[in-house]
């Protein structure tokens, strides 16, 4: 390892990297949890919850409705264990399309790769760990190398994919999946990235270049004169399409930041830019511990997002923050999901209908065109 | 307004947009805001933001270490009105370049184009906003044909401007900033967009896809046929390529989000992805309400960062996180870097020096694998 | 209902009271939320609330270890239904005393008294809420009738008691458990005040004068010319001779507040004022959603408390703070310690040996203090 | 200083204790402030605490108003340096009266005493801290024998003014300050509690046992037997009587706790528990970090308090909650406060009035418990 790099005297790392492995717990429909979020979570942000849980059972999962589900995720949740839930959502159907950030995914390759992440302490040294070449995210601790073994399978994989052109960020991580499966199989069990790829789940970035995967394809750019980018573009489209073509429409929300925006914008855009009257979300369901008062976006409430035109201004009592941590809050809403009647959907495998959702944007956005042309 | 869009039946707005209009207040270096910062902020937070402004002022931008400084925006914070705060600084040579959501950058546009936004309350009802037109971000209010017109403005940009190829974010501001010039003289005095391309600071977008700038974009694509897209690729070496190349380098983080990880990211590029010792920041200063035990990026703090390589282990005492909503720090902070005796710096104009930084980064990082395959 | 107060037209409440009635959900202990909360809490505040339960289960709870546990509880609780969580930790022994606020206990009393509070939504408009006599804590709702009833209860209670002196807390709500228990038979499934007063567990209240049960006894005086009152003196001098008796001590709190401060400054009482060195709790678990960086008591960290000898510096990991709502994180932290090999101790039975404790205090500080000035 | 207790050893404390001297910083009204405040605090919290100084400043001040105005205290403000703040105002007429946690008015007691509190870290580490002897609160460090020369001169006076009573908070902390006036004269200029009773402002404690002031009072309670002690009756029913005198009510409540709701209480407690129709506070002012989402009071809203009659219906406008760091956000308050036309007020001296309004809130109580048993 380099000079001034994490961990490059080569210490030992042992002291830190004592704790139980991390691994992708998966949620078995407990009657007990269900239970408890029905009869004792009776209030305040425990009564959030359970009305966020039956909504989602009740109403977003009812065959009748086939609401189409996005799932926004923000915050470190496949480093904290959390892909297991998502990977359980995905593969029951309960979860159409997924909007992440970038370090999520990059570190669910990790679990792919079979490198080992360790439950640790937010309150160790960081100069010590800096000189262990450990690293933390919060109280995830894992080896340095974890890091540089990881973006060399990315790099690796980006010149044997032959990927040369611009796409949407939907198509990277199906490339990468299938990657996966080929070179690691049984992956899908600890991968989110390789289980929606085999399960037809498309995966969107907010932030294509805000992540170690963005890093490695512009290194791919910058050192291998490769033409392969990501084209935000594509990925716009692409979740309007996918929310134009929605019966209904409904989103789980994990924290906020741009996966949020990038999910609820959607609706804007049909109305705004393209001129497609679509009507709002049908459900929203967001589970955060921001807040409302600072004013940002990760912290509006479902209100505030129907003078925008992101809600339908019908249904606010079909939409609910929780004030949780992800950690404690989504391993119980899963476990109530998969434990409810509706647990298992058929999965609409939407990597491969992309093509022909944009098609159909496209279709009615010119018609809206030439008929606000034909008013003027 | 076609149905279903807010506003739509064409109500009347007077009742919400009665409020001030919000303007870019532009701080001029108070010696009692100075005064109450050294004297009366002493403990908790207020002792924080004091360190803050000591750091910033008295060692970032003094003349013998010739920081590069970067600052991060997130949060609503152009329509708030802080704008003015962010022109400041830029014109002084104070801030070197911004990585901002490109929600800041759109809502910019609005004052640009001499539109008015307003202050209102959050305790509105958004379904009579809804059905009055008005559109609300937190406490500001304005009508949505602000959006609308906003939107067809960047869309005859695009056309205009005959951009049909990958850019970087840095250059599409510019170009903009550019074209508000042109045709609206005198708004770089109410446009951070026009006043950067001015004076030459770049600013990048870390979710270019996020805004109703990208949405207008994915529009001129699929609708025009339009080749122009962002490259993610570009922005992530120019950010990489400016840090690389300051003498010291430091960070004004407002908020956290996406913005955050794209500036501090560009270390680990440098070493994990291009082998390229650095060494870290020198220096870091946060305003967020972002809290470290929600585990998230936005809230990590400067410690966290150093496990990363992120922050130079050196210079913990160099780096400071003030807990408060930035509409409040943020101006304090800028009236006591103007009234400094460091307050004015010449402007480095890294939007002119962008393609020699990143020849200069590619060449490094040639020297640097080379290196690395000689050694194995 | 006189005019001016709520309700007082005299409106329907149907509107706001259809809600599902509040009741005390009495934990079981699971075994799936026990493997959800070994397994699948793993990072984070999950993290966190797992090893809370961990330390209390297999540490405080430890029958070697005799650990007195005081239990603290700040924001409303108990209109939340999280007293049958209480009723079920005294009466299996696993909590020896209870510092609370006057509000828990007080609406405490509506349960006992066969009230009925209501699930209902934190976005009421509470003009319509007065003017329709409907009371609300946050999302709970109920008659303001409920309030003038309890009152009357209490009043009639004191005139009932002939309490004519100063006592401490503890002898208040003792009195005022086992009226509850004559009067309302089997009340002590549905009260926390019935409940410890017949498994002899004490509660204080460290604001004596700062709820509806205050407000009523200086009715009592002003009104009665009773020479009843709070001794606040009497509850330091308890809790004080609770924890110097303890072998080991430690604490769960609940939020923070006042209550937190008042079982904590037992230690310093013991060292600062009475010159008995105790040596700081052993164990600190904490649920609270306030943060340390706003510099307050109620956020402040298990370490902040070892300068201060409240916490034994040699036990930091035996101390932890779970951030998360206590109406989420309380049921499941019970649910563990319930099912665990420890769930059940033999119950101390505090309230009977008040006068002893206090009178071993008082024999230890004669003691030092004469130690004391015969070094001087 | 005795075994086990902080810095028992007796370490150098030289490391921690070189930061500047806290000192309590004075508002003088400076122009610059109020045009920031005016102009460039336009929306988000900068938004609700310009609203909150024009409330303030144009209509709780206004003569013609009359307002009688209490200020209730929680976090560690005197530490921070605070007092200065509180100082001004009461001295200027600005605030009535005062609610305070005792941690706020034993920390001033140091300044008066001409103790040294320190500005610090947050980020020491606390075993030192407790091996040197060093105290800390959040980044203030002091000496332990701060602490215990306080208390002996808390012990001290408590002998010396022969109170062997049970009396109001109010009347002990006149008494306290009386005390220091005529032992330390001049430090009124540095003592909160000097100067309020110079000044005949009557401070009250809503938890009277819960700080080091409390502490030492049960220890002359049960080492000298001493029958002082406090009868929080006489508290409830002053702040009663006080509230009921006001031709309008207001206040101004920085961070929450228990002295907000003391403040509050005292609207319930005349129409709940005397039968007084008062009809709620006319402003109502918060400085605070806590959350209305987590349900507890402390966060709670003026708009929840209307449900409970503590805040009048009519009035919500002229309610505001400004989320902010007290530090930062009360300085900026006061430097507006004062330099406003309305910038002092005749003092109401209420410390000399409370016998004579307890006995007006007396009178009215009996004559609407008349007209209650009439009504019958």
């Amino acid at each position: 390892m380099p000079y001034r790099a994490p961990g490059s005297p080569g210490h030992s790392r042992q002291q830190f990297l004592s704790g139980k492995p991390i691994s992708y717990y998966r949620p078995t429909g407990s009657a007990d949890i269900r239970r408890l979020i029905d009869d004792g979570f009776q209030a305040f942000n425990a009564g959030r919850l359970s009305e966020a849980c039956q909504i989602f059972a009740g109403k977003m999962l009812a065959p009748e409705n086939d609401t189409t589900i996005g799932l926004t995720i923000a915050g470190a949740m496949t480093p904290a264990g959390l892909g297991g839930c998502v990977i359980e959502m995905l593969d029951r159907g309960l979860v159409d399309f997924i909007i992440s950030t970038g370090a999520n995914l990059y570190h669910d390759l990790h679990y792919a790769l079979n490198f080992t992440l360790r439950r640790g302490s937010p309150f160790v040294d960081d100069r010590e760990l800096y000189e262990d070449g450990v690293i933390r995210i919060y109280d995830v601790l894992f080896p340095a190398t974890v890091l540089l073994e990881t973006d060399a399978y990315i790099r690796e994989f980006l010149v044997r994919s032959k990927l040369n052109d611009a796409t949407s960020t939907s198509e990277l991580h199906y490339r990468l999946g299938l990657d996966l499966l080929e070179r690691f199989p049984g992956c899908d069990e600890h991968s989110v990235v390789a289980r929606a790829a085999k399960d037809g789940v498309p995966i969107y970035t907010s932030s294509p270049g805000d992540s170690s995967i963005g890093m490695n394809i512009a290194y791919h750019e910058l050192m291998n004169d490769s033409r392969f980018m990501i084209d935000p573009n594509k990925d716009v489209n692409e979740v309007c399409a996918i929310v134009l073509a929605g019966k209904q429409n409904g989103c789980v929300i994990l924290g906020g930041g741009s996966p949020k925006n990038f999910y609820l914008q959607a609706q804007p855009t049909l109305w705004e830019v393209y001129g497609i009257m679509k009507g709002g979300n049908d459900y929203f369901i967001q589970i955060t511990t921001d807040q409302v008062v600072w004013g940002g976006l990760s912290g509006a409430t479902p209100s505030e997002a129907v003078s925008w035109g992101k809600v339908n201004p019908g249904v606010l009592p079909d939409t609910v923050v929780a004030y949780c941590d992800s950690t404690v809050a989504f391993p119980l809403f899963c476990e109530y999901a998969v434990g409810s009647p509706n647990g298992r959907r058929q999965r609409k495998e939407l990597v491969h209908k992309r093509e022909q959702l944009v098609a159909a944007l496209r279709r009615e956005a010119k018609m809206a065109d030439e008929k606000r042309k034909a008013e003027v």
